[in-house]
């Protein structure tokens, strides 16, 4: 596999330290799953942290001794000589915290009370994300990141990282990404809320004592999420209007490929994915919003930020429109900050940010080669 | 109530001649129910149908006798000195069949069991609406509408009569409309019918037998729907991200204003409309393609259209965009026929043609001022 960063391996670290969420919740102690690609520097200067989206996890790059199909969900951007250089850059991907890829979350046992904490684990924020990553930071020595990387709701954790934590990091990369869910996208999120929570086998988030997951919800929720993943064009252009069969078949079994498509999709997520997590994460995506307890306005949220900024944005995302980025890209300017902007011409809506456009690749490849392994702010 | 049809009677028409469906099913006998507001003329050349949407119905204009709250969907353009003035035209609604409203659809009793047609209800295309309106219109002697006119997938309709009866209709309003679904909202489609057909109560289409309502389904469709129904701008407007309860609650109740509004609007839903009828009109609308036996050649489809045309669009419809409405206009135009284009500004999205706009009801007034309530094609 050429230009990969080889085989990897998960790491696990611990945290004994009580983390006391945004809401008021603690949990005593909890893991972080994470990986890591390349070296880092004598001065732990050139290190990059990878926040992941909604479905995402710490396996960013790379492949398994005892798995070789299993690739990282941006191998394409991280590796030896890729935009994000693993011969340049320390390169650090995490679970989050309410995951289900192997960090503390709701399938998770309590060790308190020796059963999967399922509803009674945290509402988790944006912010809390940031603080539990910014431990990790500390047990690997990492006093400051060279850049914090995300796209969508990893953006957001990226944009996070120079509120919380202005003096830790020098660059931040926000993708495909925004300042705050609209309404429509709030609404989105609660349909597929809803699906979960009014499945059956949901149990009130404690399904697993039931020995059930609720497939149904799961599935409407990932089909749904499909759709605002692609650009009514791209979906025109892929799917159209062909039929599964040919013919109609005037019954409510898959009719036309685009139904194949979403549901082969919702029945793979809802295989896998664990149903509180996929909560959570939409939860963290409605709530993130640095200007509301500012009277909403931006331009004061951004002030605190020292970071220098690469905001890029996807001409057909209709999730997170361009429009969304710039209003990021204004409230730096306003203040004064060095902030680069990229919109990008990609026929593949929200998605855009995971795939492989010369002019993505071309911009974030420019970007990260003016970043210093080595310097501070 | 001012220009009120005033006080209106729901009426029934029997069918005891088979209708064979596009599908090749067979419904031995049926009911329609209708209302019908203004004078059917001596020569009856001054009748408009009105085809309604997905949830709509026979009750158009006016009020009930016992309810008098229970005012007609259309009420704003349907009455005495209003754009479908019933001063000059006789207006006909009617409920669709394998609806929910009085006409015979899959709640009711199928007369060869003695119990509700269920899952074997007929799947309904436009074409067999229009075929099954048009033996309506037989059995009230009118042999020709001055117009037929309907929104989004009451807009197919319209269409479809002048392709399918190109003598007997002069004046086609589509409005909202478009020549075909695309797979986006295919997709959309696809996702509220399979909320349903997995709804545990949902029992394959018989749930009636079982005492149940596939409410939870039912209920996700309708929250899905008012999304692609509203404009991103206009829920931002409405909603924003307003808070319930003036702070954040970090749990799965209702959090933001939007959530509660969309769950509202999909409790009221589920608690009236029926589950099987729901699929039915998905399904019409995702088959509604008069160009597909052309292949796919829209222009072909309207060679056979006699009737004159108002196309009406609004800017921010995302569901059924500008540009479908475009396409009709340019198919009618290759053709040669009379075609009128409005593309009104509103903030309403796809919901607009139910809304009371001051451009659009200078719109249809100004149309049918011109539509002769005597004359042929």
């Amino acid at each position: 596999m050429n230009n990969s960063v080889g085989i990897v391996q998960a790491q696990r670290a611990t945290f004994d330290q009580p983390l006391t969420f945004k809401s008021g919740a603690v949990l005593p102690c909890y893991e972080l799953w994470y990986e890591t690609y390349g070296v880092l520097n004598a001065d732990k200067s050139n290190a990059i942290l990878i926040c992941h989206a909604l479905s995402g996890h710490h396996h960013v790059a790379g492949y398994y001794e005892d798995d070789t199909e299993d690739i990282g969900w941006w191998d394409n951007m991280v590796g030896p000589g890729k935009p994000i250089d693993t011969n340049k850059f320390f390169v650090v991907g995490l679970n989050n915290l309410g995951g289900c890829h192997g960090s503390t979350g709701p399938a998770s046992i309590d060790p308190q009370t020796g059963k999967p904490y399922g509803a009674s684990f945290p509402v988790v924020t944006v912010e809390d994300w940031v603080t539990s990553q910014a431990r990790l930071a500390e047990q690997l020595g990492i006093t400051q990141f060279a850049a914090v990387i995300g796209g969508s709701l990893g953006g957001m954790q990226a944009m996070q990282w120079a509120l919380s934590y202005p003096d830790r990091v020098r660059h931040v990369l926000a993708i495909a990404s925004a300042p705050h869910l609209t309404a429509q996208n709030i609404a989105f999120n609660d349909v597929a809320r809803n699906a979960i929570l009014t499945d059956p086998d949901f149990h009130g988030g404690d399904f697993y004592q039931h020995g059930v997951v609720p497939t149904r919800g799961l599935r409407l929720a990932r089909m749904l999420g499909h759709i605002t993943y692609l650009s009514d064009d791209a979906m025109a252009d892929k799917f159209g209007r062909e039929l599964r069969h040919g013919k109609l078949n005037f019954s409510y079994d898959i009719e036309f490929q685009i139904e194949s498509y979403l549901r082969y999709q919702g029945d793979k997520f809802a295989a896998y994915f664990d149903a509180n997590t996929y909560l959570l994460m939409t939860k963290a995506l409605d709530y993130f919003d640095p200007a509301r307890e500012l009277g909403g306005n931006l331009n004061r949220a951004f002030a605190v930020a020292k970071a220098k900024f690469l905001v890029v944005s996807f001409t057909t995302d209709w999730r997170f429109a361009p429009e969304r980025s710039r209003e990021i890209v204004h409230a730096l300017l306003h203040n004064k900050r060095d902030v680069s902007y990229a919109e990008i011409t990609s026929a593949h809506g929200h998605d855009s940010f995971l795939m492989q456009d010369e002019q993505y690749v071309a911009v974030m490849r420019n970007y990260l080669n003016n970043v210093a392994a080595e310097g501070s702010l």
